[in-house]
């Protein structure tokens, strides 16, 4: 997708260096990181200098593959089992680092070719899942359609095209008049900082609203439809995403609007068997409490931004229940949240 | 109320002098504020050195107090109308503040001394409505409870006690254990800022949640009932309030969860039929882009939080149609959302 007018992947490899966008600076510097070896790719997956499902996972096959370029046939399965374990430790709740890594390891039996041409396709499958997902979701969208989006689940996180915002960016792509409600999504605010950053990089017109604000524009008509991602989607259709996603899909489900959840299958786990089973993880409350952000001058700073004597509750993800859910768009299509359509899809996909 | 354990009003008039807590300068510190004649009192209520419906009409009635303490017999009347004037133009939109000076002025027509009193019977009935909205939400609340309240409408905003804060501080004063969930109430964060601070003043236990967690806590059972407070109710039980308070009003109704409107009932107003009869203030989108706080070194800083490229819809109010509501509790009892409760509410009143 574009910065500044020029296509860019949020992580791609040149020879042995790979080359992401560094996600930290956001939205307020545009700049490209290098990591020459596995360790500083790993240093890179740690701090965040990428982020999310797919962009790590394609970081974790890229470093394996630095790996094998730098080892000798001798000793390449001993490498590549270190490497796994060193990077898949970077992020230890990530199942897309030790899923790329595991790839890549399984080729090595067969060859170094073989696991060469894996790396690349983990990054590659990934990007063509989210145009898969573009594809699908853009048959939802009907000219004039204003679309609500909850947190970021764009390219950036997914190394091209994105989940939920795949479907966004093929509409105007294909030149339908499209509008985007980005939901500012408190406390990390990833709508407000990545979600409107890529928005208005590819000049899709949008406008920031706080969270409070969603119901508001539902009740006045101002809504068509809403497309968001997933974290985890278990095996009936129950979807875990940023927290607040819960909340918009009652109001959406109250005004009768579409609610689209997008994801690709990757993130339905048929061992999860509903939404109950997922964990939520409780953040620190200094997210809640503290902010960082741009002076006029272009400093940074971090302040206060509640009472000093009050704590905070910060639980990151909330789960929808697939009553709520419209459909999941998903690379392979659009299916029905439930346990047939679910388990359809992957028998079909064997 | 109390702040660091002594008793405050928000507002007082000492001989001529309109004291008031600085509310600009909260949560980070405490200061009062002192206006030696109606024109500070103007400024003060213009700059929004005092805020909320209650304290604002307060203020407008110790102006006009100022003003009588000031003239001679002759040109008492001439006076008072043009103070009146000079008041209900600080902040034009706010009904309280008209309504106050204009129970000043009719009671000037009686006596001077009828005028001084007048003044202090608009602070202290205010406060009196809190106290006994208080009283009557106090008796939903059970030893236990866990209550949600969006933005602030606690004493700050109403001299004394509050509306939705006024039943919490009572249930709390009666040594029934509760625990408050405080929404920060974006993009001004009245919440983290007003309430969490009023709530930590008076030891009642807290925490502030992101406007997103609610419907989260709610789907948990973590969420006793709802109560928020009204800018306006129409005569059909449709209450504006703070952007986002529909939204938690449309969770409340998905999960059972009681929501309560706690308002004194000149917040009632009988010309207004309905919701969609209230027109929605849109504010500008700084606040929404930006936000300023206090780094460690307790100096202040605007920063831009959102994505430097993109604009933002700012909604200030958003309109909970009745069928959402409870109940609604006023100074004279708690009664039914809907217009046969309403007008034998105003009957009773005559």
């Amino acid at each position: 997708m574009k910065v500044n007018n020029e296509n860019y992947r949020a992580i791609w490899i040149e020879d042995q260096t790979v080359c992401m966008i560094e996600q930290n600076k956001l939205p307020f510097e545009f700049a490209v990181h290098k990591c020459k070896n596995v360790e500083e790719t790993c240093f890179a997956i740690k701090t965040m200098i990428t982020r999310g499902a797919g962009s790590i996972g394609a970081a974790g096959g890229y470093g394996m593959l630095q790996v094998i370029l730098n080892s000798k046939d001798g000793n390449l399965e001993k490498n590549l089992i270190a490497a796994k374990k060193q990077i898949d430790s970077t992020r230890p709740t990530a199942v897309n680092l030790s899923y790329a890594t595991q790839r890549v390891l399984n080729a090595a039996k067969t060859s170094r070719e073989f696991a060469i041409s894996e790396a690349h396709t983990v990054a590659d499958e990934c990007a063509e899942h989210g145009r898969l997902i573009g594809e699908h979701g853009n048959k939802l969208i009907k000219d004039g359609f204003s679309i609500e989006t909850h947190c970021n689940a764009g390219w950036l996180a997914l190394v091209d095209y994105g989940s939920a915002l795949a479907p966004i960016y093929a509409a105007h792509e294909s030149k339908k008049n499209i509008f985007v409600y980005v939901d500012e999504t408190r406390p990390r605010s990833q709508g407000a900082r990545l979600t409107a950053w890529e928005l208005n990089q590819e000049g899709v017109p949008h406008a920031i609203i706080p969270d409070n604000a969603g119901a508001h524009y539902m009740s006045h008509g101002k809504i068509d439809m809403m497309i968001v991602g997933a974290d985890r989607i278990a095996a009936n259709g129950d979807a875990a995403n940023k927290i607040g996603t819960l909340e918009k899909a009652i109001a959406a489900k109250y005004y009768g609007i579409p609610f689209y959840v997008a994801a690709p299958s990757s993130t339905i786990d048929l061992n999860t068997l509903t939404g109950k089973n997922i964990v939520i993880e409780e953040r620190g409350e200094e997210e809640v409490l503290y902010f960082t952000g741009q002076d006029k001058k272009n400093e940074l700073h971090e302040i206060r931004i509640a009472s000093p004597g009050s704590g905070a509750k910060n639980p990151a993800f909330d789960v929808t229940p697939a009553e709520l859910i419209t459909g999941i768009i998903t690379e392979q299509g659009i299916i029905a949240p439930n346990v047939e359509s679910i388990r359809k899809m992957f028998i079909n996909d064997l």
